[in-house]
């Protein structure tokens, strides 16, 4: 198997419908889990948890579980690897916008 | 219909497994079929042949056609649009060189 192209490398891990708009809910710090979910309201609550799930396993997301007790507290944050994406993120973000359709 | 998110329309035109090595390919310059093709080993002929039109047809790859009675000569080249996606391209590059498998 050839070595995979470094940029599919990276569209493989950002790439797809849903995983941009996670990460660009997450550029500005840690969010809930619901907060997320409304930030993103065309996604079902099956997706995101995969998609979550599927990011922390690639290095990509942090979770961190505050819960208490009495209180369900869990937190998503982009992890250092993941801001060292946010140069071609915001790239790849004002290129698409200057996109008409 | 919401709009798409602006990511994901740049990853909708430079997004899958051939598009980013065919953009590579050409951002030195004008090639050749021939040359593309020798650049991506992998990639068939018909592939190649659909990738250039869908490119050409997003705006993204000029065709031109140099071609005499005598001898076929097609150069394909990045248009302008294309070439203002490289800041997000060269960075998506240098991310993907930095991630191990």
């Amino acid at each position: 198997m050839t070595t995979p192209f470094p940029v599919n490398k990276a569209l493989d891990i950002i790439g797809g419908k849903w995983r941009p708009q996670v990460y660009c809910t997450l550029e500005d710090g840690p969010r809930r889990f619901s907060e997320i979910q409304r930030a993103i309201p065309d996604v079902s609550r099956k997706v995101l948890t995969d998609q979550l799930r599927e990011l922390e396993q690639l290095g990509m997301v942090r979770r961190i579980d505050y819960s208490t007790e009495k209180q369900l507290h869990v937190e998503y944050s982009l992890t250092e690897e993941a801001l060292s994406l946010q140069p071609a993120m915001k790239a790849l973000c004002s290129w698409g916008e200057t996109r008409d359709e």
